[in-house]
């Protein structure tokens, strides 16, 4: 963690008072709302308040502000399969910390997921994301399948049908969730894992 | 509906054997595709492979064709909630009922249904079209709250949330199903009642 002074020698770099994380969080945002295709450096420049070239002080290219952000959502995703509750035990219990913990990211990271999310693959850079994303997809679907055959998810459903009900779930949060409301990250958590596990019936239902 | 002849006339009218509803098809693949917002008339008369002149005689405007294609993703869902199966009985069968016609719909106007929730409300058509649906989705979520009350629904998450996860389940439909493939949509409906209501966990644990 850098110290109030390292931060501001960063700062001090780039103007006025931006540093890469700084410009990288307001990239995102205009990416989010204009569309990354449709976003120029000059539309950036705009957003930032500061001239194209101060921000080639912060980033060499509109493709690397994209490639920083990506890195961002998919290395905190990419991160939760390393855990050790994801690697070893039940694999319903695995399951279960791996979906709590991708929406923890999902909520923590929101902008950088956002931007993953409607990602069309216009670019290479693009693509090797969609691609990690893939595998990440995959590996989940692969716990999923891994508590069906261990009996505690239920087997009259195609496994790959529950994937992709899970992420339209849990992917959906990126477009209606608002931080700093009501509704806690972690509450947030719970409510995903009772309904997918539990189901909207009452249990006296 | 149109005897073979009648269809037959219909096409004569536009060139090459088009008509109105098959200029809408292709036009609602190209707005998916591309956005609305970044389709011009040339790009659609490309696709159709006719002049765009040819366009303006099967409907007035880019706008027109929107227009259509919202009707049609709308309409079906709006004639969902006025049958009498979502209108008298048990609010959780009424909302079963509304759940699995809703799947029915998106399914059976795929492209349609896409192109409403890709909508960023941009034009006073796209505003008016989300409203729409917001409306739909206060009626749905009206039903959720109904069913709660009655007591068949847990009570122990937020109807608020509740109707975002599931839409956010349903809604992503549109960007994985593949129509004709081995998951039937009466399968697919069944298996998202399920999840929904009864959870993954398998009944013996």
């Amino acid at each position: 963690m850098p110290s109030s002074t390292d931060t501001a020698s960063t700062a001090k770099r780039g103007r006025p008072g931006y540093d890469q994380q700084s410009v990288l969080r307001i990239a995102v945002d205009v990416f989010n709302r204009h569309g990354y295709d449709a976003t120029s450096m000059g539309i950036l420049a705009d957003n930032l308040g500061i001239s194209k070239s101060a921000i080639y002080h912060h980033v060499p290219s509109k493709g690397d502000l994209l490639k920083l952000a990506l890195e961002h959502a998919l290395g905190g995703l990419e991160a939760i399969l390393e855990e050790p509750a994801a690697t070893s035990g039940a694999a319903d219990a695995r399951l279960e910390f791996v979906l709590r913990q991708t929406v923890a990211v999902l909520v923590d990271r929101l902008p950088f997921v956002t931007l993953l999310l409607r990602l069309r693959g216009n670019t290479e850079i693009e693509r090797d994301a969609l691609e990690r994303r893939r595998t990440f997809d995959h590996k989940v679907a692969a716990l999923i399948s891994a508590a069906r055959d261990e009996g505690s998810l239920r087997q009259d459903i195609d496994p790959r049908t529950v994937t992709r009900l899970l992420f339209g779930m849990i992917n959906s949060i990126v477009e209606w969730y608002k931080p700093g409301g009501s509704l806690s990250p972690e509450r947030l958590a719970d409510d995903v894992i009772t309904m997918a596990f539990d189901g909207l019936h009452s249990t006296q239902h």
